[in-house]
């Protein structure tokens, strides 16, 4: 045994999934600030929303430009959701990883599980994945309707994608219950922090 | 699905083993500050130090009395280490779990491998154990020189254990490697919380 001891690790990918206005955008682009890991873009061929930056929320792709990325393997997941396609770029996340960097990836509940089922095992021991849960139904269409950007159809078919995905919480690692952004905060970086720590995560150097 | 998102879970019976010197007992003490766990207190047949209180740091007990309570089964664990004999009391820790209470157990590395090993399933799921590793022997002497309630040739025999203990830590959840006392507590802090947010730990009530 050397006498400083000092531990080697793969990166961990952190992969984080929440009904539409749980408060996962909040916390993501708080996590954002922090400095000590990736944050993975997202490809989408959803229209952009005012304020998003192409290359930073998303890369917003057309459905032709989509389609030639999963037919070329380039795409670690990806999925249809409300008519549009959603995916993460296979290279970056895998690249990170190697280099002992940590990836946080925002998808959805189907994404997530095309994640757990579809990567090799090297990628499914650096995965960690957490479900964040709103307190209630109520809040989450108090949210909804807050953030005032999407029409009452909209809002009415988010709140049944809502009761859908909100029973899927045991599939994943983790699941946090929202509360304020500081507390979700704290609680996701909980997580992060302890997932370094697993020993099975080591190598001593 | 309940429209209100409370959850209902176990206890956790964390864990906690190091070599002596390596930071441990200031982890520990400054653990009991806080409020949302049970401390468990060891029985032990070693000699009161300067400073103890029995029963807030120990239970003091004879020889006769300590094997009295492992004849009778009473004890979780117990191990004999440099002649004294040192274990833990079963009762207050499962009335703890039972109730969602979880515990903190300051025990050492054959204690934590007797626990790992002889426990039954429900209780080996709320197991997590974590080793507190100390950054160098060079610096885990400095701390015991410092403490200066040992003679040399105690010093000499803890090192040794140390260094027999050190590469026991993959058989741990868990290792961190001590820094300052606040360093040390927010990595504990980080594994309590994240373990609570274990969705197999979770029951929706």
């Amino acid at each position: 045994m050397s006498s400083d001891n000092n531990f080697r690790r793969q990166g961990i990918l952190f992969v984080v999934s929440a009904p539409s206005g749980a408060g996962k955008s909040t916390l993501c682009d708080s996590l954002r600030q922090t400095p000590d890991f990736i944050y993975s873009i997202s490809c989408t061929t959803r229209k952009i929303r005012p304020g998003e930056v192409h290359g930073e929320d998303y890369y917003f792709l057309s459905r032709e430009e989509f389609e030639a990325k999963v037919k070329a393997n380039e795409m670690l997941e990806y999925a249809e959701v409300h008519g549009y396609y959603y995916g993460t770029l296979a290279e970056s996340v895998l690249k990170a990883l190697n280099q002992g960097t940590d990836v946080l990836l925002d998808i959805d509940v189907q994404g997530a599980r095309a994640i757990r089922t579809n990567v090799n095992q090297v990628l499914r021991d650096s995965l960690v994945d957490v479900f964040i849960m709103p307190p209630t139904i109520e809040e989450l269409e108090r949210r909804l309707r807050k953030r005032g950007t999407e029409k009452e159809a909209e809002i009415a078919r988010r709140l049944e994608d809502a009761r859908q995905e909100m029973p899927c919480w045991p599939e994943f690692k983790y699941t946090i219950i929202t509360g304020s952004t500081e507390e979700d905060l704290t609680k996701f970086r909980a997580i992060m922090r302890a997932e370094r720590y697993l020993s099975r995560r080591l190598t001593l150097v």
